[in-house]
């Protein structure tokens, strides 16, 4: 069993030296690369993934675990190596399910698919968008086609995103979700306009400020970098080379708030222990989970009283112009107003959930083929009405605002609201654990919120199962209360 | 032969791709990389490069040759395809020859060697150095045992840097180029003080001066980029993702000639036809003819008169505390001041070449067994004493400068003296054919020597031998004479 397992970590090893090779290739695409390179770097990234699912899908694998299967019990549950079997597993298995040529041509149709939603969006033609989108749906349905185990086809796009996650798990929460945000909402919406508004920020000292903060929260330039891109992520290129990206706007903060969004995801995956670097443990436990902690840095911290208590001084004195005029109070409606809108990705804390159920629910009811892609704009738009009283003029600001599904992405919205829902169970936790949490906000202090998140999510990496880390990091199951009741008591209007 | 040829594209497109995507983790770790990645970084090399050598090397690789051979004479010895199958060929049967534990323990032995040279050559101690030198060395003479086609055990190792040159040939140039050198320097070198001296060059200017220079060259955004580094070199990501690095100093311009050196590779790569991109032909012919392109075009263009003639009042309005009081002939003596020094890269054109040859000679007597390696710094200091009639204080200054050894590239430094022998046959041939050459240089203008290089040399990639190549671009062998000429022009007092 020891000569097994070594060589099984040996080519995990190499596994995963590949797949973070191929995150470097994305992060450089993304920031660094000049235009004239793009032809050839997609090919890079198609040799890097091919070689590297061949790699984990090879009959050696299997055998491997097969040596391993009797032995196996005899590990702890809880330690690295029978984690890394367990997932090794899992991920063999789904794999090895999949045939090479439908992989191919998955990854073939999203490339192809992307510019045409480029256009599609710039002239606002859904009609142009159709025929790939169709191809993208066809392409997950025969995905779907080539596993067994599933209640609902819609569980194995999902389990991609959200591994063990089941379909009617999310609609009970999305649902309890939706009955209590629609009236909060319209209880909670602003009239007129934001105290703050009409100054402009200086990019010099958005990027002085932003530095500030994003230290207090653990960024260390020895292990992280922090660049610009058209559309802010993060990348990890090991434990301890972890890649933020952000931009910058004249008029408003946002990229701060992005920046925070980017920080929770990156202190995510720096706080993975070391011990399980080079093995595919090395990562977030899901997308839910890592959207929990990016919500959380952002929202539940940076979006805070007790936090502007401590950095609004700082702030009104990197930019005096805009804000001498303004109180604690003016800034910190500014920065936390409600106002249902067109575009997810700028939507406030109290409706942005609506944003994601209108799309987990077209996503379930066109693979039901209880809608057809062709009523998607209207049917969108419609739906935008009931859940947020707004009207998209057009589908650019409509149906095509997204990549996702261009990308061949689908499942993948849901996590977005999940990891609010998580991230108001581990809020909950840990307000009851740290009572005086706030209290050190309001000094810049945030090392006891990072060293519980580290001690309870961030260390385990991939070890469990987001159903096994839910129950572990809060003692329960995936609960949409705490949430809702941290969204009452942000918005008391609405309560 | 449609399908052979098509398949062994494919497969060699991908390894090709791996290779470019180690050179870009290589430029991320020296550019980019945060210190913490440092470790992984490693490891991701290193996977990288033993899956590309598995697939070079790979019996299908061999099959696929197999069934070209047949039919290979009916191709064009001038086309890509013909020429793509002789250079796999030729590299397939060397990868052949070397066992992978071999190879394995050339890496490891360098990667070890590197940080105890590092620390040598702080404490200038070379005895702290000799066992890991002792150890490459030896790994390079069973290297040598894996082959039988070779006049001396030199050749084996030459071979890898610069393909089919044997060691005799070499020889006998360097001992002509010793033979005028050495007296050539005795004559040339200057008494005195360079006339620009102890003044400061801001960075801000250096940088806006040296993007307007090789903007001139060919240097273009969309397909390039500069940064910074503490070792500048010059990367190809793609045909079309050149990545040039330099270094920046405040009392001199050193970083502006690094600058048009690393342009010179760069133009080199970018200027390999787009045909044989995605194919290992993608590259310069040999490491002599890339640094007969960095040499050109940093000496034979940036240090010549007529390029001054143009650039120099645009340096002094750049750096006018620095320059004001000072002729275009007090900088042009600066620039081209003769010196003989202790530190190869620092050595001025006259006395460059006399550095290599003494390693070149020092590698084949300690290959030959004729000096052993405890007695290399004695020796070292003996040569540079008869050489170039300076004596290094210590080992740092001596023996220990250089990482070359300690990475295993043994072998390697006579080819930057080869480029300078190519640079030299190729200027007297294109100054024949573009008489009004030095007249546009005076203008600014470099588009004819670059669309002669783009012609003659740089489209052709690898697709010839370094040997057929000198002779396609300049009609001859190889031949030291025309760099002697061109010495003796620039410094006539020793002509």
């Amino acid at each position: 069993m020891e000569t097994a397992l070594a060589s099984l970590k040996e080519r995990i090893g190499e596994i995963h030296d590949l797949d973070r090779t191929s995150s470097l290739l994305g992060w450089d695409q993304q920031v660094k690369m000049p235009p004239g390179g793009a032809g050839v770097r997609a090919e890079q990234l198609a040799t890097l993934e091919r070689v590297a699912h061949e790699a984990l899908t090879s009959d050696e694998i299997g055998r491997l675990l097969d040596k391993l299967a009797t032995q196996e019990d005899s590990l702890d549950y809880d330690s690295n190596e029978a984690s890394l079997i367990r997932l090794v597993r899992r991920e063999w298995e789904k794999a090895r399910r999949v045939p090479s040529e439908l992989r191919a041509e998955m990854t073939r149709a999203a490339s192809l698919a992307m510019p045409v939603w480029v256009k599609a969006r710039q002239e606002s033609d859904f009609s142009q968008f159709l025929p790939a989108l169709r191809s993208n749906f066809e392409l997950r349905r025969r995905y779907v086609e080539c596993f067994d185990d599933y209640d609902e086809p819609y569980d194995v796009l999902l389990d991609d995103f959200e591994p063990g996650m089941k379909t009617a798990e999310v609609r009970a929460v999305f649902d309890r979700l939706k009955e209590e945000q629609v009236p909060l909402v319209a209880a909670a919406r602003e009239e007129g306009d934001r105290p703050v508004r009409g100054v402009t920020f200086p990019l010099e000292g958005q990027k002085a400020f932003e530095l500030k903060v994003i230290e207090r929260f653990g960024y260390d330039p020895s292990e992280w970098r922090l660049d610009t891109a058209v559309h802010p992520f993060a990348a990890s290129i090991a434990i301890g080379d972890i890649r933020l990206t952000t931009r910058y706007f004249d008029d408003n903060l946002d990229g701060l708030f992005g920046t925070m969004h980017e920080t929770g995801h990156g202190l995510y995956e720096h706080g993975v222990s070391r011990e399980l670097e080079r093995t595919p443990l090395a990562h977030g436990a899901s997308l839910g989970f890592h959207e929990s902690q990016s919500r959380m840095w952002e929202n539940m911290v940076g979006r805070s009283l007790p936090f502007w208590r401590h950095f609004f001084p700082q702030l009104q004195a990197t930019f005096p112009e805009a804000l001498s005029g303004a109180s604690l109070d003016d800034w910190y409606r500014s920065v936390n107003w409600v106002a249902p809108s067109l575009i997810r990705v700028e939507a406030d804390e109290a409706t942005y959930n609506l944003h994601i159920i209108l799309r987990f629910e077209l996503e379930q009811e066109l693979l039901a083929d209880s809608i057809e892609l062709e009523e998607l704009p209207e049917i969108w738009n419609q739906r935008m009405q009931d859940y947020l009283g707004v009207e998209p003029p057009n589908d650019a600001l409509g149906v095509l605002q997204d990549m996702h599904w261009a990308v061949g992405a689908i499942g993948y919205f849901s996590t977005y609201a999940l990891g609010n829902v998580i991230s108001g169970q581990l809020w909950e936790k840990l307000t009851a654990e740290i009572p005086d949490m706030h209290d050190q906000f309001e000094q810049g202090e945030f090392g006891a919120l990072a060293g519980w998140l580290q001690e309870n999510l961030w260390r385990h990496g991939r070890k469990f199962m987001p159903r096994e880390l839910i129950e572990r990091s809060t003692g329960g199951g995936l609960d949409p209360e705490p949430y809702l009741r941290y969204l009452r008591g942000k918005y008391p209007l609405a309560a």
